[in-house]
């Protein structure tokens, strides 16, 4: 048996301490599967340890800081010191990935992060490693627990955004600041990782266009579900005429949709490509174990054996003139020639209504339209005109629609 | 660049032609991402090859003969010329693997087979490396997409077993020799493989206690239906008190169960430990380039880098002695008392009733009921002395039933 692997821990929140109980807990089978006893040989925190000193005395570094500063710098120094290096930082992969693979590959080491996205569900592993030569076309699904969780919750009780969002705070599926998760930024800084390992492009924040849930209505759900509708924070990453489209938003699913299930705080990520048909992967997006059991893994990985850095192989196009199918919600003046008016403008703009449902009376009257695919800027284009005719009753509310049929 | 990687193909079916075009379609990004170009370097069929020669050329050494005669012989002569081994053949692995992963780490060499078990879907890789450490309480799911396709065409059509087997022949979707799918056999060496790997113990075929999908019938799956249930060939492999169970079984899931959507010849895998809760991965279980996908990604996985050799590290019980719910379809005799001789029969045997409906008059009577879940020696026991009651119409019919309900 070889000497113990030191492990150093910037951060010792939930996770940090869940990882640490794992370690001493699963460190005789590791030592059985690696020949290497797995130790913590330091712990940074605000108040305790050096930064120095634990860089020195680890082989192996896992950030658990968050956020890009100091965990850049200090990940950069353990990956210059020729550290391998275990993060579950979204923002610091999504936004310094680059720089951070490159120290990795200079100094020979490794740089893993599955937990940076859909916590436990090996998602990272199976782009990277399942699939390293696969050419992959689309990756989607559900990145973000805690939105996952407002949405099934106002599914399942008709409560407002706010209520919900208040819920999800008490019982611990939503942060105090909830703002990075509910305006979609944090769904879209997995994609920009999903998107740079799934493409070999190097794809930034900048590049993925993003919109959260705090426009929601529990109006659009009900009426959603009449439709056989369910509403996802939806991230896709694909392969379109052009170049690839990165993007979050808000999205109902029909009922026979794989994702159309996922409910509560789990994730669940789809690749695609003409010779894997489809993989879905699913499981608990966060947790203090299940994040940790991701971390731990990565580290019994570094410990088994050598594996690529990623490396960005071609500069793929940001293509943001994609095609879409859109609901949309009317709140209009309850008098004959409205419906001739709205679908001449559609029709103006080339978009092609699939469905449309008139609901109330008087200063009740809603129109609630599904259209076909087309092109997003003839929709927008259109709802420009719309939102400007003189019957609305208040601003026209779009919502993504995914109108293919599954199974 | 070093010098290409040569690849020795035994057996060059559908899935052979498939990784042959993978191989050159895919050669350059494998060599970006492991400085090696991928080359086949010799093809061992029936009437073309010599294997002296594969052997002595390849680096590494792909079975997808099927069989273990003489794929047994091949596999450990390549393993002892240190040569690493890629295996897409389940019943090589569930039968040899014992001696093929001794003569692997013998020779310092990686033996690969994440094909063996649900095709493209990467359970093997899962547990093997992202939850190496992780201590694995349950791994269940559909593992055959024959069966999975023969049960939800009868759902969907009403068909006979018999009839729906023969589509699914004319489809591809079953041999012309479909037994050992039907009868459980094919699902029961993938069990006793994903068995092994999560619980590090030597699981054999005769570990595995299983039955198949033959004697299902179109009424079963009706009623079924009407009690919220579908039907399922399901793997499960489990820690119990004593050891653990590993077996394959039809079974009706509640709607709810994140495995009751599967439909048609996917399949799909769940992984529970109190660590992750839990996590499905799901996708198709054959067809040629998904198959080739998963060999490839473990050729790749060989030429990225060093990986540990399955070792078993303890010898489980295997417990036969375990608790389930059954579904129970009874043609009885259309007269009084016939319910209460059967229910005293059941409680005498300590098994609880959950649910009860009677159907049909006279020569059409039945009884459908679902228990509660308790010891299957007891409801065994009391089906046999049911069996011999002389109201029975027919033999009675049993199916097990998971009544937890999710989400």
């Amino acid at each position: 048996m070889s000497a113990p692997l030191q492990i150093g821990l910037l951060g010792r929140g939930t996770v940090g301490g869940a990882l640490h109980e794992l370690v001493d807990a699963r460190g005789e089978e590791i030592a059985a599967i690696t020949g290497r006893l797995p130790e913590v040989c330091g712990v940074l925190r605000r108040s305790e340890g050096d930064i120095g000193e634990i860089l020195e005395a680890a082989d192996v570094v896992v950030e658990l800081m968050g956020g890009t500063d100091p965990a850049r710098e200090y990940v950069l120094r353990a990956l210059r010191a020729r550290k391998h290096v275990v993060s579950a930082n979204k923002q610091l992969i999504a936004q310094h990935g680059d720089e951070l693979f490159e120290a990795a590959r200079d100094a020979g080491v490794q740089l893993r992060f599955e937990a940076a996205v859909a916590g436990v569900v090996p998602v990272i592993r199976v782009i990277q490693e399942s699939l390293a030569a696969t050419e992959i076309t689309k990756v989607f699904g559900i990145v973000n627990g805690t939105t996952n969780f407002i949405l099934s919750e106002m599914a399942s009780t008709g409560a407002s955004y706010g209520e919900t969002l208040a819920r999800a705070q008490e019982l611990g599926y939503a942060e105090a600041d909830p703002t990075e998760d509910v305006n979609g930024a944090d769904a879209a800084a997995k994609m920009a990782i999903l998107a740079r390992l799934a493409f070999h492009s190097p794809v930034g924040l900048d590049d993925v266009a993003f919109e959260g849930i705090e426009e929601i209505q529990p109006d659009d759900i009900a009426y959603a579900k009449e439709l056989g509708l369910s509403l996802k924070l939806l991230g896709v990453a694909e392969r379109v005429e052009g170049g690839i489209s990165v993007r979050v938003f808000p999205c109902f699913l029909y009922r026979g949709h794989p994702l159309a299930p996922v409910e509560g705080p789990f994730n669940a990520v789809m690749v695609e490509a003409p010779t894997i048909t489809e993989i879905t992967m699913s499981g608990p997006g966060a947790g203090g174990t299940e994040t940790a059991t991701a971390v731990l893994g990565d580290i019994v990985s570094i410990m088994s054996g050598h594996a690529p850095v990623h490396e960005a192989r071609r500069r793929l196009e940001i293509v943001r003139d994609i095609s879409s199918s859109f609901y949309l919600h009317l709140e209009v003046a309850d008098r004959p020639g409205v419906l001739a008016q709205i679908t001449a403008v559609l029709g103006r703009n080339e978009v092609s209504v699939r469905s449309v449902v008139q609901r109330g009376h008087g200063d009740e009257a809603r129109l609630v339209m599904v259209m076909h695919e087309g092109p997003e800027r003839r929709f927008q284009s259109a709802l420009e005109q719309i939102a400007g005719l003189d019957f609305l009753r208040a601003a026209p509310r779009a919502i993504r629609v995914i109108e293919e049929e599954f199974v």
